[in-house]
């Protein structure tokens, strides 16, 4: 398996500038709003994805220095490996959001559910489909106990 | 923005072969398994994954030859953006599914919902967290017609 080499579609705008602002998860704040700027030659390539309700987006932790193979996540004190949490210290650096759709014009997408940094580097953009990437009787590990009943818990920035 | 070079984490074994085998989703076909081999240094990354039932991965495309910036989806003859739909033929072909963890053992994870070839190179595992990932009134654009009251279309190869 040799080297992969990927070339960025665009960049995210955002008002967050720095790592410590960024919520751990941006659907916790919708009020927040960023926006895809898509290189032109891409733009043809954003035909009917605003009759999606929201998107994943694929990223480059482009601020992350180093590579933890473990990590304590921001809920706990306790280490878990690092494919069971969603730090950007990770191999190969690639982050995934799930994003509102707001709008989409020319080569813009404006989203809410921020957790990225101003100048992140876009990967991918794909469609959320709800018959493949919403699943039922989901466990989640290490997170249930932080969401009891379903309710937030009270950490929700680094 | 500059280039981004990746290193695949590892390989996915698989019992698809061949790109016409393979489920347009592989959440359909519940029956099948695959595994992943992760590279020997990254094992202990695994740490705590197997609490989780669901698992986020991300592949790299690597028998896809072409990039559209449209494309026309398995299921219907119209034209899409290629970020409306799921087409391995996109910029950087970068692959995601949304699989079921069967069981961790050592440097392999064995899982359900298998869509990727034999011998796809692995660029990332994330846990699937529902309160993340699971979304509400989703509305999944052109395939919300072909899966009317959530019944699965009949067309589910390719």
């Amino acid at each position: 398996m040799s080297q992969v080499i990927l070339d960025p579609i665009g960049e995210i705008h955002s008002p967050y500038k720095k790592c410590k602002d960024i919520p751990i998860q941006g659907r916790f704040n919708n009020k927040v709003e960023a926006w895809i700027e898509l290189k032109e030659k891409y733009v043809k390539g954003l035909k009917d994805l605003e009759k999606f309700s929201h998107a994943i987006i694929i990223y480059y932790f482009h601020k992350s220095e180093k590579e933890n193979i473990q990590g304590k996540p921001f809920l706990e004190n306790q280490n878990h490996g690092i494919f069971a949490i969603r730090s950007p210290h990770r191999p190969n650096h690639i982050g995934l959001s799930v994003v509102k759709i707001k709008k989409i014009k020319d080569n813009k997408m404006y989203f809410m559910g921020v957790d990225m940094i101003d100048g992140t580097p876009l990967l991918d953009i794909k469609p959320y489909i709800k018959y493949f990437d919403n699943r039922k009787d989901v466990i989640s590990g290490w997170l249930d106990k932080h969401f009891k009943n379903g309710k937030m818990p009270d950490k929700l920035t680094v």
